[in-house]
């Protein structure tokens, strides 16, 4: 199943060492102006290489749009894109081929199809999510029109997490420092968590948290479209990912519900809520109070050291370390995170219009 | 959106205080034999008035099928049923009809409809839940031609936890207490918490764990039908859900990759992981481990104390407290997210049977 | 595959022998009217019983409403219904049981199931189109809001076929006679028709022409739902149905480009075409103008004489004739072509709400 | 919408003047050879350029594929494919900019989504239907490890048509002509009709044909997904398409029930049916006889002669003939209606996969 959505759809493609990876986008909204540079931004976002704390590997990950866009706007068609793979070192992966790295999808994907491409995780590789994150740009700027914001960071890696929540923080800070944390004291342990860790050639798993702001009252499908399970399946589909939260979370589960019932209250003559234990969504559906929620990523699964496994005909072996990865995840995955949040949005936007005549 | 599940489907219709609830299963794989007797069992678990810590309310909630079983065996066309309400004190809701109760859906239902059935929550009422058990008791029966078994209990409540995890259980133990806790001595100072809660008329969170056993490896899709995230999306769509994690979860985050990687290892000529914390599923394919995940559910919203809130025209006002509601969701959460694992595992199988000629 | 649509979906279950026929309908905009007398009254059009041409079963079919309504006004959630079944001499078809009639679906659905409810054809019995019928009455109410008009009738019997087309008719007068067709001349001749080959024990084929007038032009999806093509889909659901052509339809093969353009033109201000050899709908969107299409009926297979065919075993038997049945299907099936019509319309209508912000 | 399929499906993208056409293929079974050769070769016979009676315009159609192939066999994942446009004359639809032509998507285009890439049609051209091709080719891969086969071709042009059916044909025949008729002297007929249309600047309309062979009983989905309703949402998706009959069609309208029967046999052990009026489908399912079905096609509305018209602001305006057309679909379309029988049947037989256990 490579297609996420109702209304507005990425069907995706590509494994990470063929020739590319890409995309069809379907139901964009008409005569939305596309801003090249802004979706260049979100995919450097993600990119490998852009820091210390990443993967060193290099890649451009140039979007070519080939559909849909006439004079630099939407035009309500389909968008085809595609991003050409470059920098491979497929031969990186010759002793894979007839083995199962543990904790990797080889040995499932196998068992799944009889088949599969080893180079580099092939389709079950994260280099697909750059596919996601051109969606979740042109889905941002639909929601721009709307003044709809979506802003990830990275909470917590392995035992160092930020304190408070994300009304205690700048999240303008966010973006200025490489593990996109917007807590500069904290984010200074994170990166010398990280580098560390990479020294090891081992990897640390955190948490990513996210705030939707400004989304209106009534987003959102009563039972089995509500808003949060769509962000739940919408997350819980990026690599690694282990788990999901929102509003108050499993945090909530130890309270008594009188400590944390969501007063309505008359503000200027809005309807509100005293506090957002709720996390902005209520039976579904939103109530116009800001929709936060976290998720959980494991440590990457590729070390840089040499591991015990089996290979297809179930002989023990050594896998032997090699190639570029990252030591943590989660300076990567605060675009991908955000990128699903805006596909899940502006899909739930767009189906909301379809309930009254 | 009232449809859920791929191949297998259910369809699901009813407000608390109509006439009935019910639903459409599609997808029912032919030739099962309904075994009537489970099936009730399934409800009765789910059914007010069980026990001591759940609602008083009297529900027999007996299920009618009319269609798609013949001669007592299922024939592959789609299956209709209804359970009737009963036992409706809908003038225990007249208090309610113009105004928002904290925490509930009828604020965000009012914003998105304009209109909603105000009498015991409507549509948004975790009575349609009693649909899921009967599509769950389906999937279970069909499920269990092929040896696979779902096991839910309650592992926390408030701040009482199960110890461990389920390996240090005997499971048989979960239906011998009336919250369903495999442990005999934590379930009874749950029992006690939630006895107080309720006596204090407030509400308590917590969580439930469930475990698949059996399950073959190669179930699940990847990309963007994996797995976990259709268990994410099933789990999250229950009422007063706010969290999901599989495998290691969120405590997964703390930990470096070499202290939870899964060593694939050569057992009698079958390829198994010494350890698991994957969860039993591998880049959103089921490896043949046991899969294990647990749902965080905040405390009930509602309570047996008054309440600030506002009416429609946003006067600030007190909601009286009336009726009758569980302290606890908990022991009643168990068989509905056994039903909707149940449902995700058969829908995934059957979808699997689709990747080769 | 019981779900019919996208966004309005109607998910059917029931067997003609069964308790009841039924389903439930999604996506019913909020806040429409319901008008009970209507909807009956559109069943009755279908039901059995209705006049000398048609079937003499005695069937009440009267629809009951399980959700969606409150006090008389749809709120936006699932409508569950059914309409239990009466009537039925499932002893008549004991007969059946073993062997598959000539024309039917006894033996394909067997190939495909391994099992079948033999009595009345079970669910491939044209019963199942109540359930079309009811989705069609609730699409309707919301189409009139609208100012859109559906309107079917018979547009040939066998051999005997109305002149022209439907500009040269009082559309008024098609409820007037039993065989619904606009031109009681030709009325008459249909009836003698199917009140001779009723005697004969046999059946006969026929077209049923319908028009969708009011729809504003841009309704459809372009490449794959197309509004012709959901159109379509729709009629060869139903029961019977061997053609579907919409505009000039197969006609318009024999014509050259020159011949069958539509001109645009100005009238008053608004871009009409002088012509519709299109049938209203361009690149598969709507342009204003009617939609008008027709579908072909095949004779209904079950004759009242005796049959040669084969049982399971693959021995060659006589199948006696027995049974109350349509010597001609097409007075019943315009109703129901209107009511798929009708689903087809409402759907694409509010699909096309997504198109833009 | 630009997807098609439920398990098989592609999603189609790109405009007739844009960089490229494409699409993903999802659902394609792992294990499959990809024959390039053969996928080819089913792109030439759709290309434009390839005959005297087809529009002059030099394309050379060349697919890429970008992912799911590996070693030269599929994996089961998504596969991406492009094919780069090229010999664009955009400059020749200057003039149509501003206006509507008459029978074309360009007035429901605007309608709909405000904005329209009016190059050549842009999304509404035909040049779209080569995705369909690369999807069908990659079907028709996988139905003949089943031995399936497809087999379309021109049964008539204008007034002249084919005598007979397909059984009175060596099917061999159709590709050894231009017009892709399978009788050699009514091949010379349509032949020079089209040749003496396209020198009049004008159009025509006619038929293709269609066989599925070797179709086990069973295939297909009762009451909504019936394999003939599936055929014809396919046909009638396609460009110009007007009608789809299949079996005894319209004709059959014409019919008493006695004269139309089929009869079933016993054959060798295999049950079978003396005559096929039910085109190899009884209830929506396959029955194990030949499938074959008839789709109408219009004259295509671009001609070489001036027309009269509107511009978007309602001026009366004359659009002067200019670019390079196909006086008649047929012979192209042969390739496509089979490529879309080739998607529906694999879909369908996938979908089977799932009906048991």
């Amino acid at each position: 199943m490579n297609t996420f959505g109702n209304i507005f759809r990425l069907t995706s493609f590509g494994e990470s060492h063929g020739p590319a990876v890409g995309g069809v986008i379907d139901g964009m909204p008409a005569g939305i102006t596309i801003d090249m540079e802004f979706i260049q931004n979100e995919l450097n976002r993600r990119r490998p290489g852009q820091s210390a704390v990443v993967t060193p590997r290099k890649e451009n990950d140039e979007v070519v749009f080939l559909s849909g866009i006439f004079e630099g706007v939407t035009t309500g068609t389909s968008i085809g894109f595609v991003i050409y793979n470059a920098n491979q070192h497929s031969s990186d992966y010759d002793n894979m081929k007839d083995l199962f790295r543990p904790s990797h999808a080889d040995y499932t994907y196998t068992t799944k199809y009889g088949i599969r491409d080893h180079r580099g995780g092939g389709r079950s590789s994260a280099r697909e999510t750059i596919s996601r994150c051109v969606a979740g740009a042109l889905a941002k700027l639909a929601l721009k029109e709307m003044n709809i914001k979506i802003t990830g960071y990275t909470s917590s890696v392995g035992e160092i997490s930020v304190p408070g929540n994300y009304m205690d923080y700048d999240l303008d800070l966010i973006e200025k420092n490489i593990v996109r944390c917007p807590d500069p004291v904290v984010a200074e342990k994170m990166e010398k968590l990280i580098l560390s860790v990479k020294k090891d050639g081992d990897s640390i798993g955190g948490t990513v948290s996210c705030i939707i702001s400004n989304v209106p009252a009534g987003v959102g499908e009563p039972v089995f479209g509500k808003l949060h399970a769509e962000l739940a399946s919408a997350m819980m589909s990026i690599n690694a990912a282990k788990g999901f939260e929102y509003g108050m979370g499993f945090e909530g589960c130890h309270h008594r519900g009188s400590q944390v019932k969501d007063t309505f209250i008359n503000v200027d003559g809005h309807i509100r809520t005293l506090t957002n234990y709720s996390g902005g969504i209520q039976g579904g559906i939103s109530n116009g109070e800001d929709i936060y929620f976290k998720v959980a990523f494991k440590p990457v699964a590729t070390l840089l050291m040499d591991l015990d496994t089996v290979d297809k005909d179930g002989n023990e072996v050594v896998l032997k370390a090699k190639g570029r990865h990252d030591p943590c995840v989660l300076p990567r995955a605060v675009p991908i995170v955000e990128a699903m949040a805006a596909i899940v949005m502006l899909d739930m936007i767009l189906m909301g219009k379809t309930t009254i005549l």
